[in-house]
């Protein structure tokens, strides 16, 4: 298109669902990571490293909603024809490693991994395609003390981070509770159940009618795409329905929705739990997930986190390499986007028991269970409870240059500030005193530092109070004004700069 | 080639040139890394960080060695065919974010960003296709005070590290030299000025016979791949190679190297800089390198740096993007592998002027200047140096688990102590004692916490000091070995457990 004599010029953009990310934020997450990493760190979790890169066979495909090869991934040939792929979790890499080095680990493993991860796929609002994931996970433990500990971590980090007691819940569920209603209701094919599956993790974006239609022949969505259902009879449908509590609407509305979650009235973990065993008296995979779910929430009430931590069937999360307990935290405060309206952030720590992950590699079953915390999506929701320290940090001071021949000189203040522990820089642009002053506050600074001719021929320094001086324009008061001026500009010998440097640094400490 | 009714495993193995990292060398990292940061927030510097992912025409390709498209960096079709790349160092990306927020940003704009950056290139010892730098960047300064800030904070940041002065050296020279004797020598092709940059930059590789070749009509390697020449001829070649000092050699052995580079007998800056100046009285362009040298210099003898800043004219640096000055630190201490074999490290900070980068997005020029550190070469080199604190840290304190039924109490033990800030873990195996012993050592526990039937009859607990525990072998003397005995496994009351744990970390503390 452009013409061939004219410099092609690349455009400066980012592709979609990516994203930089700025000073505020990066110190907030930086703060928040080694707060996760404390709280990790001190129930045995070890730090763990992988690369980005893994084969792809390597990495498997269990992503929820990619049924295609190479559909969710950003994948790519090696020199030698070999597919590669960027890691889309944690988890699948940490399987890797384990079967790798599997000899050599404690057994169990607790390791703990922080870093990007990519998904291919179509970008939306609060869906990227780089993101932040911080996991913890121990491997070689097939006892639920193992997911029950998981969970009083979850916990323990959300009060860490500053969330207080009764701002979160906890809730977890077991994968076997509904192996056991497809074991009832007769749904035995591996993909009609991975349908399932997938239907009812769909819940919360597609509503009741959405599941009904993804259990029974597909659905059609608003652009038109249709996506195959599971094909259940409606015997089977209303089996697996009517265990998330999902029964058929009776309304006089013809054209209104004819399905609906009806709330259980089941108020607590006992209740729940009494339900359960009463439900999956009919099958031995059941009975087994609600006998799990039972000794977690012993050791739950035993530990003195049952306020907190709570037993809901409900639960199913859309991973399907999950094979017992899963569970997912969630803040309970009402949340509201930048606009004032209510948003459903979702969990912020989700996770559960995957004993089959390492046997894919080695055959041999190696239990293994952990938790990921979605970084942004915490990071937002302590941001909307007003539990971030406050967005503007103290910007460094700034040595102004207003001779630039003498640029040493200023150096070797903006040195000496920085000897005293003091943020400091030197301004390295070609503008006059006005422009460096706008540059000094753009950059948040407290003070500059400002030696002309005059004072130099003095001796002196000037420093100028930036927050004071901002301050000045409001006072009608005429010595008032006076005063607080003198405050907020002066002069200093220059072997008392750093000195009155701190001292206006200490009149704006927080 | 596998049978078909037998399940296919995929092998659980990373690609060449990616690796795992472990707990002890993450840990030395991020103290690592939290310093340098430390020292880059003390100039002024704000933290930025830009995706792994990039559209391929805005990183450009500006890898050294790599002229065929793609070649060098990892790169993939997005949905609607654009090329992706992941981002091969941490400078094209911050071009591409100057370039697309250039009206918001303070000017100058001071940034520190750090993480992985991915080479689609032959691995080799110290050669990986994952790596992490930590760079350092200053855009919209022009004057070369910039430059030489950059000098400093480099020399305060190895400094801060631990390497102590006189076991480093930062050396600068300034890529105008190089144009000036391409100019005298009327070398104006600018691929042909390209191939002689590369040819110079690989002399600590090949030697001076491998760059005479490369200025020539090209080299044939050991593998017999053959690499095109800057084809100059005999005049313009020996121009080039004198100003780095490679000169003819006279030897009786008629098979032995024809070329060497001789030692200038410049010792110090100031020689190197008077030597310049009479060098480049023909070349505009050369002068205003060697006077921006000599500016450069003036600083740093104003700022105290000239022991540990000096200039050098061999440096060139390979990126071609380079357009003014050009430095690299090094570590001076001889550092040898692990079998003792001394190696050469190379650089582990360097940088550079690079005022095009932003002008090819948007036509108008920004000077901009930057460092980069390699991460992992550093780390390596401070281990050698033994400037890493101790690689063991010690582990958590283990809570058995001798009676499952129990293993609610057990918890409880281990929350006790994680309450008093005591890294503590359950262990959460299915084997018994003495398996629960080895894992305890594995972990390097200091301690473990032991409550059979018969403590619990007592309400009391078993504190086993397994740091202590182990030098118990060693000792000859009955009565000696008693007493040791006895510190070293004790039995206290329930609700003394935490105290005596905290007794016996304190007795070990480093």
């Amino acid at each position: 298109m452009s013409n061939k004599d004219e410099p092609v010029r690349p455009e400066a953009r980012l592709p979609k669902g990516l994203f930089d990310t700025q000073a505020n934020e990066l110190r907030a997450t930086a703060d928040m990571l080694a707060t996760i990493r404390g709280v990790f760190e001190s129930y045995g979790f070890e730090p763990l490293d992988t690369p980005a890169i893994e084969y792809t066979d390597a990495l498997g495909k269990f992503l929820p909603d990619q049924d295609r090869p190479n559909e969710g991934v950003f994948s790519f040939k090696d020199d030698d024809e070999q597919w590669l792929s960027l890691r889309y979790d944690l988890t699948a890499p940490l399987a890797r490693y384990v079967a790798e080095n599997f000899q050599n680990l404690p057994k169990p493993f607790r390791r703990y991994q922080w870093g990007p991860v990519w998904r291919n796929e179509k970008p939306g609002p609060g869906r990227f395609r780089q993101f932040t994931q911080f996991d913890a996970d121990t491997v070689g433990a097939s006892s639920v003390a193992a997911d029950a500990e998981l969970c009083m971590l979850a916990a323990d980090t959300l009060e860490a981070l500053g969330v207080p007691r009764g701002q979160y819940v906890v809730k977890v569920s077991n994968r076997k509770l509904l192996d056991g209603v497809m074991e009832e209701a007769k749904i035995v094919d591996e993909k009609q159940r991975l349908l399932v599956l997938r239907a009812i993790d769909k819940f919360d974006r597609l509503g009741a009618e959405g599941v009904v239609a993804l259990l029974g022949s597909g659905r059609k969505d608003e652009s038109g795409d249709f996506t195959k259902g599971a094909a259940l009879d409606n015997s089977q449908r209303d089996a697996v329905l009517q265990f998330f509590d999902i029964l058929p609407v009776r309304s006089s509305d013809p054209t209104g929705p004819k399905w609906d979650r009806i709330a259980s009235g089941l108020q607590d973990s006992d209740q729940q739990l009494k339900w359960l065993d009463q439900r999956t008296m009919k099958s031995g995979i059941g009975r087994e997930g609600a006998s799990e779910l039972g000794s977690i929430y012993r050791l739950v009430v035993s530990g003195g986190y049952s306020d907190r931590i709570m037993i809901d069937p409900s639960v199913v999360r859309g991973l399907e390499y999950y094979t017992g307990p899963v569970f997912e935290a969630e803040l309970t405060t009402p949340i509201k986007d930048e606009r004032g309206i209510p948003i459903r952030l979702g969990s912020v720590v989700s996770g559960g028991r995957y004993d089959g992950l390492v046997e894919r590699f080695t055959g041999e079953k190696v239990p293994a269970t952990g938790l990921s915390i979605g970084v942004s999506r915490l990071l937002y929701g302590l941001k909307t409870l007003g539990k971030l320290p406050a967005e503007s940090v103290q910007g460094p001071v700034v040595v102004l240059v207003l001779d630039r021949d003498r640029i040493a000189d200023y150096q070797k203040m903006a040195q000496a500030l920085r000897k005293a522990d003091i943020r400091a820089e030197l301004y390295l642009g070609e503008s006059g005193m006005k422009a460096q002053m706008k540059y000094a506050d753009k950059r948040s600074s407290p003070c500059v530092v400002i030696q002309g001719g005059d004072e130099k021929g003095r001796g002196e320094v000037q420093i100028k109070d930036l927050v004071l001086g901002a301050t000045l324009t409001s006072i009608k008061d005429r010595d008032d004004y006076l005063k607080k001026q003198a405050e907020a500009q002066f002069a200093v010998p220059e072997a008392d700069m750093v000195k009155a440097v701190r001292d206006v640094l200490a009149r704006h400490r927080a």
